[in-house]
């Protein structure tokens, strides 16, 4: 099996491997089992594959952009079939394949909500229709399934889907959402049709010119700001401009536009720099879904969109591709441990949507219609999370390691089996809870390898290149530095000064309700960052703030009860599976 | 000439002041002028008044409650043309009456968007709807007229709309935006008619059922989460929390129901206390518009809409009239210094939507689309606020002072004759620059009477209460210490940790980028506590961070250059008068 990235140049290639136990692993069965089945249930009970069996209707349920839904999980089914020890869903496949066929028109235009007696006008819509966007995962589960060779026929219609787009959008015009780029690419890279490549680059040059009508969000939301060429910093949503980013990175890397795919980088870094959390959540801003300015990353009111998690994931992925350089491994790294194992449940049937770095009151639930709160929900009216989520890690294989002509990265670590560069590869570590990785050798060439562990930036200083001939049996071992640590907050970030938090490898902690001493709120706890936390705990004091009126005062307030206290730390991945609770990640210090 | 709010019951009457001269007086000459003649402009330019025009006609101009607009300016035209020293708009006024008396249905129906042949039906959308909003407004225009005598015609065609809602909405229904329940009382005021105020105590009573069908904003934001009766701290999208709270002490007042006049009170105080910026601003969220959590107060995306900032002194003046609590003033002088002064230019033809409280780049302006920026704006597509601060500031000499049976309050300070309570004086102050308020008698009895002027809590010791029998030409003199002071926020209020502002009387500080030394930017400033601020500057060092990637490190960011460095200082209400800049009220310590 393949991935969803394949591109025909860069540094290095990327490897699918065997993930065989471990963190992600068991998230592999859940996804590949329960998530899937839970996906489809909602799907059907709510008519969103019903759309495709009634095309002629001109009332479609749910949104404009429901039809992706059902080819985000055909593309996680055909992962998931051809994954080594994946759950197979052929039968499904098939069926969902001619469904989906069944409501193509002739032309190749696909979209249950456009184009037919009483319905809308096609691409009518410029800002919100979604049509191209649509077709864009449409695309993507086509290519899938080419790549896996599960559900036969399903690469016609992507290709039906795509020779349209192209006829359609010669000369101009783009899609308010961007997505169509990454899959028109790919699907270059399948079939080695050129013009699949020349109208994924016309679209992302074509953005940037204020050429949508103006709207309440902004061109920004829109990717219509500024050309992503001579941008500087990722704007706007959050997923849009994650997307785009790809889109743009595989343009670059297929056309060998240098420029391109520099000027992606730099926004990247900058992004990193100044507009993400820590867990490596992106977008700060729940009106828009969007980013906010530099150092706006208020831990309330953080939005870290699950879908913008996935969206790094493959961004970071095809960055790393192209450059080789390891520390586009570090976010993903991050935004895996603490962005998408945070949203998912433990059953894999509900999701956060938004992933907030603080929950002040132990808040009702999130409904259909309202996304962000402090409790994952099974299903919402805008549920792009969960089939993002579950076609990530069904191919989450194709992201942990790479191979070059000299050898094989590892930029992941979990156990699994690698075969690569020539080499066969075990990977044994209880990562991310321990910091020992260890990799046997089982197969190895008799000429010189280069193995390449990457070294996170929390264990600057381990060394993880090795180069030599390997001999079959022999170990190599990396052991990260695991013990606790603080980590304090830029100054500039207004809405973090004066706190710190705790990380434990790739891990960031928190502190969740449910663990503290009885009658011991969150916001009367100021941590002592002078003594070194431990695994589960930080020390700290109690002070509690007088109750008064007005909050704004002609002295600091006095502390009532400065008791000295301990803080019970736990992973935020783990956070919420408790009940209601408040929590916090970033924590006043003393 | 009286005022828009008067209560048959309460613990002090309202009165009208004449303001001769000063803070207020001055932007009253513009408002009556300039701001009245540019909202005109505009409304008609953008066929908000040509609505009313072609009643037959399925298409409108403009937003759901356009209408409303055209009704509060002919409110701000009545109080203007009936202040005293004001610019008569009697013509204007008419041809506004004819106009709206037109588009009037038969059955008292009054809204250009709905019921007519090829739109949609009266109160169709119980979420957006506003058709009862804007009769709200279209009844308060009408009372207006009624109180000042202007707009002969007006009040009929208030009652008309007023009958017309009583007989539909007898039995169940409100408004997704509340506002008609103050304006039935205030019709109730006017008429004598209870049945304006039993409709009131309805809608009321009506809400907090979760009636409404669900909405991606919940049921808070529609003021339908709780029985307000039962509520524990405003909730929601500001404006309608604020307005539905002063429709209740309206109908509390006037039906002798104390426990939803505490109820409302007790919201207020919490909201004081937890949920309002420092400038006396309301609302935290950008996305609905609504109040964050208890002490999610970010200055960087503090929303503060200029709306609520004018809902609150409605609010807080109906609670000091009802409870005769001068601390009421307090926010009073709070907000309309702090927010009102803040929203409208010095032409008065253009304003702020919301109202920042950090800017943290020199930002493009808002937009007719895009409502919050670092800029003011001529006209946005919902405009509400213009008009809203038009007739705040017309009618404003019926917010200064109030009477009771043994004398008279004074509230706020301001140039002005006052005649209440037997009395006649004459008030002469510089504020809010000065904090010298003297008080000339100009007539007054030869019995005992009690003239009592706020203190503010910042002043707290001095004494405003006199009580004896006073002699024409007797002055009273009022020294409110007027030295620049640091202000500390409650420890909860995460977003301003390790900040302090300066206050100045009742003026809020910033340092705008403007004034600040060459090369020196806000966001590496910190200021020194220990020192006292200066009226227009504290001193502090600027500490430079240092600019590298991931913004996250293990040990406090090391700064470079601590240079001291004196920060220039001026009133909140001043910023963003000469040209592009950034600004912030809460200032980094050292």
């Amino acid at each position: 099996m393949t991935g969803p990235v394949e591109p025909r140049r860069g540094a290095v290639r990327p490897v699918s491997v065997r993930l065989t136990g471990g963190f992600w692993a068991r998230r592999q069965t859940v996804n590949g089992t329960a998530t899937m089945r839970h996906s489809r249930t909602w799907m059907d009970r709510l008519g969103w594959t019903g759309n495709f069996r009634a095309p002629g209707t001109a009332v479609t349920r749910g949104r404009e952009f429901s039809d992706s839904e059902v080819y985000k999980l055909a593309e996680a089914l055909c992962w998931e079939s051809a994954r080594p020890g994946g759950e197979p869903h052929d039968d499904e496949l098939a069926e969902l394949t001619a469904l989906i066929g069944g409501a193509q028109d002739a032309d190749g235009y696909l979209h249950t909500a456009y184009g037919r007696p009483g319905q809308p006008r096609r691409y009518s819509d410029r800002h919100f229709g979604h049509d191209l966007y649509c077709a864009g995962h449409l695309i993507q589960a086509s290519v899938a399934a080419a790549r896996t060779g599960r559900a036969p026929g399903l690469l016609d219609i992507g290709i039906r889907a795509a020779d349209h787009i192209c006829a359609e959008f010669a000369d101009d015009g783009f899609c308010g959402h961007p997505e169509v780029e990454t899959a028109l690419v790919e699907l270059y890279r399948v079939t080695g049709e050129r013009r699949y490549l020349d109208q994924a680059a016309a679209f992302v040059n074509r953005r940037g010119h204020r050429s949508l009508p103006e709207h309440e969000f902004g061109w920004q939301y829109f990717q219509d700001a500024v050309p992503i060429r001579s941008g500087t910093v990722f704007h706007g949503h959050a997923v849009r401009a994650l997307y785009l980013a790809a889109g743009a990175v595989d343009v670059a890397v297929e056309t060998g536009d240098d420029e391109l795919l520099e000027a992606v980088a730099r926004q990247f870094d900058r992004t990193l720099a100044r507009r993400t959390h820590l867990t490596g959540g992106m977008g700060s801003r729940h009106m828009d879904e969007s980013f906010g300015e530099d150092f706006v990353l208020p831990p309330d009111r953080a939005y870290s969109e699950t879908c913008a998690g996935v969206a790094t994931v493959q961004l970071a992925h095809r960055l790393l591709l192209a450059t080789g350089d390891p520390r586009y491994g570090d976010i993903v790294d991050r935004v895996l441990h603490n962005v998408i194992a945070t949203s998912i449940a433990d059953d894999g049937r509900s999701f956060f949507y938004a992933n907030t770095l603080q929950q002040r009151t132990p808040s009702e639930a999130p409904t259909f219609k309202k996304f962000s709160g402090g409790a994952r929900a099974p299903w919402f009216e805008v549920s792009c999370c969960l089939n993002n989520m579950a076609r990530l890690i069904a191919s989450l294989g194709s992201y942990f390691a790479t191979e070059d002509s000299g050898g094989v990265q590892l930029h992941q670590f979990a156990p699994m089996r690698v075969e690569a560069g020539g080499m066969v590869l075990d990977v044994d570590t209880g990562y991310p809870d321990d910091g020992v990785v260890t990799v046997t050798v089982v197969e190895a060439p008799a000429v010189p390898r280069t193995l390449t562990l990457r070294v996170p930036e929390w264990a600057a200083g381990a060394d993880g290149v090795h180069r030599r001939v390997f001999q079959a049996g022999e170990r190599i071992r990396l052991d990260l530095p695991m013990r606790p640590r603080w980590t304090f907050p830029d100054p500039r970030a207004d809405a973090l000064r004066g706190c710190a938090a705790v990380e434990v490898g790739p891990i960031v902690m928190c502190a969740e309700s449910t663990d503290q001493e009885d009658g011991v709120h969150l916001d009367e706890i100021q941590v002592d960052t002078s003594v070194a936390p431990e695994a589960g705990a930080a020390k700290g004091r109690r002070a509690k703030p007088a109750d008064s009126g007005w909050p704004y005062r002609s002295h600091r307030p006095a502390l009532e009860r400065p008791d000295p206290v301990v803080v019970p730390l736990l992973p935020y991945h783990r956070w919420a599976r408790r009940g209601p609770s408040t929590m916090r990640i970033w924590l006043p210090t003393t």
